[in-house]
């Protein structure tokens, strides 16, 4: 029997942990049960690359050096999830390894930038009868004191105090009731009351206190790589602070479907909700009202956008039958929900509202983004392209909305790519190059001085877009060069290395090689092969195109002329396209802070239909031919 | 500074638990730490002597004799209330440290002596038209499949199948949603639905199942001192399995007042409720629910009435305002929860609803033994008596109510009583004396040859009549001989002894003393000056009186003469007591199984007037005069 051996795992900051690996686990999984967070977005199966360690002492078994160069395999890295210890081991692990999940990023929207773009947002809702209306509201209430002659207990003399002010028939949420005796007191009978007025007119009491609250609440966009959420002020609409973290449940997967197959084994489910509810929501959501000085119980209502898979993970609800024929889910509407059913850190009786998802593959984050980049738009006929982990492709307007999801992968978001990460600092968002040298000028999110530690999709799009206009690959994605920064492996491998081991965060080279050039190919030509289909069934030409919206957290920006020119998007007027950025947290936003901005975007997804991608006889063939830089019917993209 | 001890328990059945005693700690307070439920009804202040333990081995300081005979003393028991370790210690511990608290009775009420008692109240209430409508029901559902051409998701599906059947509007529970896909597979689209039907006519699926299962509610008691619950099938009414135990905040204190002190203590609001949802009423649920093969997640409803302290600690609402003037509580009414919120083991999305209080000594076990005891019987004015930790009584009838709290203690519950015990296995509850020799014959609760622990509330009536009919007390409720069984320590205290140590439990002489009988006396005065208040505030005679009912869990019944003989109640014929039993179950029961009664709970609560006892100029005249055998005014019993 093969006994249990010790790792210690060793990290760039002097960390030292010691974990047990159980007979049989591999590093990578041993380093999980330790509860470090080393990334693996293929799940373990030895596809992706990033869970690469170094073996500094100590005997492995398994395949570990798959994936890796000649030159990574000489200095001792391995796969994390293709070795297992023969031994006791010594590993350390680089910051990279944490590159592709880390970045929590808290933005005070308050003032600055960022509240300025915002304010447009909310300018169009008021101006479309949006206005903050949430059912939810702050009354200042005074109750009499209570009386030896009638003794009257508390809750009842505050619902006296209700109903002369309007309010009843009123119930008291079980946190506001606990609290009730001590405020009374405190307060000499006047305190301040956060009600919820159904459409019914029934008044639900949230919460007392002694001094008037903030009433805050919370939009969320849940995606598959990243999460976002943004605080609010319910009374105004004012946007208090946002943040993003990458999506804890990156370990069991980078996409939707390992994800699906990791929920339906023992434990599975669960497991996924915590990850998602536990080591990412609540540590965001702490973290974005520390910034502004409020707590996660004062957070009175929720609204979240994600598509089918989270929204089923959120929610706990067996997403089993998502992947499988004839991929019908467990619901499209979640139905309301309330924050301690949720498990999120929001008051107990705060509404969960969730965006409707309107297929398997086309969920919330889609219809609150259709609405939010349709918003006061021209109702012509449309193209919203969402570039998230997969992408989904709405066509359409007033008259008609035709939607489907194309399995781009995860390469706009990092995923798939040797050094891609997802849109958070030490990302390259942006790259030009000198088109004789090839020289790169690197544009990277964080502080000045920031050294680039990986990828995110603008940056991508820029790099093959440059690349591919100097000539340095061919329309195949190959290199058409050696020289340089252009360099072949052992295998004959190419690659172009965008930044020299010095240079970097964690002192390896920076780059781009040929099996990444394939998987964004496969990505871009996804999304035009898409794109194709969805003007095909509506039966109209890529000219009646009026606009064309670009949602996704691929970085600081798109870069429209260089996703035209590898033949991602349709070669049109570049003033028709539009990046509108994370359009599901817009739209989850809308849906909070506006009653009728959710019924709306309920309403929406009604009338969208869905277009299965995988059932439609044209699909492959369109992929196949987009497949090519930029496709290989060079007549689409000014006749190249 | 003092070090920490090792305290060694080692119990009668040979299990030993060491714990340490942190510096300063008593005996007590180191075994409740080491969950070892020692009980002290008095909560460790050194006044009820039931945490005696016997020290085998090591040193310790403080009044460890109090309370204690000589000759107790010399054979090394202590109190473990005041007893602190100077050394390592070995105690041994009696099983009788654990009678006040122990003995969790299950009953099968599906057939049986108990289901044809429990049965008349059903058809009384049939009779008075509260048929079982409780708004939960089961329906049989037929769900189209799953259809690649328009993949409706599941639970839209399941809407569409209610809205067939008449079910509209209609949400899903969380558990329902959540088993949703799995339920509808195995059942090939034929499934049952548990739904709520409310009063607006919307509907609430709360839970799904392939076969037709059970739907289950669950009317409870919650005593201070005994918890007793009943399951009962919510479609036809029938009682299924009913159960008690003790509640496990008893080691907080016996009474109220203790308890409520404890929770405004760091903690001592979560601390008492977790005592009672998980020390106490969680496991007898998961044992009345094993008995009849059902699961606790299949109760829909619950039904709990309990006085006003236990109400507000089960909701965990702040109860410290209690027993401050005015003394007005935190609420009347509750409102209604859900399982969930409770933490009770129970359908998440289950109603919890409590029964109305109406001061904050006269509470949900009232109103709803009130409505139950006046059910369909003459509405003439008659008393309602319960006999609970405090006595609780109320006068009047279909024209008036009027309620109060007579401070009687817990001696009819075995609380202030040297051998008392609550009516479980191995207590007393019928007590008859050859009036020469006084040698008794006892009726002990349990399997035939089950040997006396203790004495519960009808055994101790039973008792003292016998003793002041015999002329063995005198009005003072002093021993006026001394031979056979009545003895008199060193000290002079004069006592009877009930059982002999080689007849009992754990060995040792049950013996009745003065102390005890003080105890009683005060208890039985103030339940008699408590209804002399009320029929001078109602200004009716005794004589008016058409009924007296008498409530509480003191025991298999009442001796009515004797407690009649000992002043306890009044003076009239014995045609018109009844003994009723546990009137807060029944009348819990009866709002679990029709929502009709539920409101009619309500209604007759909110026609309750309250008396406080306390500020009533006539009451502590009254009660000094009836703290004697039986009064100091013999003409009010036969001229005695």
């Amino acid at each position: 029997m093969t006994q249990a051996y010790t790792i210690t795992y060793t990290f760039a900051d002097g960390a030292v942990i010691q974990a047990p690996a159980q007979p049989g686990r591999t590093v990578l999984q041993a380093a999980w049960a330790a509860r470090i967070a080393l990334d693996a977005p293929c799940a373990g199966n030895g596809t992706c690359g990033k869970c690469k360690v170094r073996l500094r002492s100590g005997e492995t078994v398994g395949e570990r050096g798959r994936l890796l160069s000649q030159a990574e395999r000489e200095e001792g890295w391995m796969l994390a999830c293709a070795s297992r210890p023969a031994s006791d081991l010594v590993v350390s692990v680089p910051a990279a390894a944490f590159k592709y999940k880390s970045g929590l990023r808290i933005t005070d929207l308050r003032a600055g930038r960022e509240k300025e773009a915002f304010d447009g947002f909310r300018r169009t809702l008021v101006s479309l009868g949006y206005q903050p209306d949430s059912g939810i509201s702050l009354r200042e209430l005074a109750v009499s004191p209570p009386a030896a002659e009638t003794p009257t207990a508390d809750r009842e003399r505050l619902l006296e105090a209700l109903a002369a002010a309007g309010l009843s028939p009123a119930r008291l949420s079980l946190p506001a009731l606990r609290g009730l005796p001590l405020v009374l007191r405190e307060a000499a009978g006047r305190l301040w009351a956060v009600v919820r007025t159904e459409l019914t007119g029934a008044v639900t009491v949230l919460a007392l206190s002694t001094g008037r609250p903030v009433v805050c609440g919370l939009a969320v966009d849940i995606g598959t790589t990243s999460v976002s959420a943004l605080l609010a002020d319910l009374e105004t609409g004012e946007p208090l602070a946002a943040g993003s973290a990458a999506n804890a449940q990156i370990r069991y997967g980078a996409d939707v479907i390992n994800r699906i197959i990791e929920s339906t084994r023992p434990d599975g489910l669960s497991g996924l909700r915590s990850a998602l509810i536990n080591e990412c929501l609540t540590p965001l959501i702490g973290d974005i009202c520390a910034a502004c000085g409020v707590e996660p119980a004062q957070i009175y209502r929720v609204a979240a956008a994600g598509n089918t898979a989270m929204t089923h993970l959120l929610a706990g609800v067996w997403a089993g039958y998502i992947r499988l024929e004839p991929y019908v889910p467990a619901f499209f509407q979640l139905g309301e929900l309330r924050g301690a059913e949720t498990g999120l850190p929001v008051a107990a009786d705060a509404e969960v509202a969730t965006a409707p998802c309107i297929g398997s593959y086309v969920g919330g984050d889609i219809t609150a983004g259709v609405f939010a980049a349709l918003l006061g738009r021209p109702r012509g006929c449309s193209l919203f392209i969402d570039l998230g982990t997969n992408g989904e492709i709405v066509l359409g307007g007033s008259d008609f909305l035709l939607a489907c999801a194309c399995s781009a992968g995860p390469a706009f978001e990092g995923g798939e790519i040797g050094c891609g990460m997802r849109a958070a600092n030490g990302a390259i968002e942006a790259v030009s190059l000198d088109p004789v040298s090839l020289t790169p000028a690197l544009t990277v999110i964080g502080p000045a001085g920031t050294r680039p530690a990986g990828i995110c999709g603008s940056g991508l799009i820029d790099l093959v877009a440059a690349l591919f206009a100097a000539g340095a690959i061919n329309a195949k994605g190959r290199f058409a060069r050696e020289d340089g920064r252009i360099r072949r492996d052992a295998a004959g491998l190419g690659s172009y290395v965008l930044a020299w081991g010095p240079e970097t965060e964690d002192g390896r080279d920076l780059e781009i090689s040929e099996a990444d050039l394939d998987n964004f190919i496969r990505a871009k030509g996804a999304v035009f092969a898409a794109v194709r289909c969805l003007l095909a069934v509506a039966d109209c030409a890529v000219t009646d195109l009026q606009a064309v919206y670009i949602a996704g957290g691929i970085g600081g920006g798109i870069n429209i002329a260089g996703a035209v020119s590898v033949g991602m998007l349709p070669d049109l007027p570049l003033a028709i396209f539009s990046y509108l950025g994370n359009t599901s947290l817009l739209g989850a936003y809308a849906m909070l802070i506006s009653d009728r901005a959710e019924r709306d975007v309920r309403e929406l997804s009604g009338g969208m239909t869905y277009l299965e991608l995988s059932a439609h006889p044209g699909y492959m063939d369109e992929f196949v031919a987009a497949c090519f830089l930029p496709h290989t019917d060079g007549s689409f993209f000014g006749g190249l």
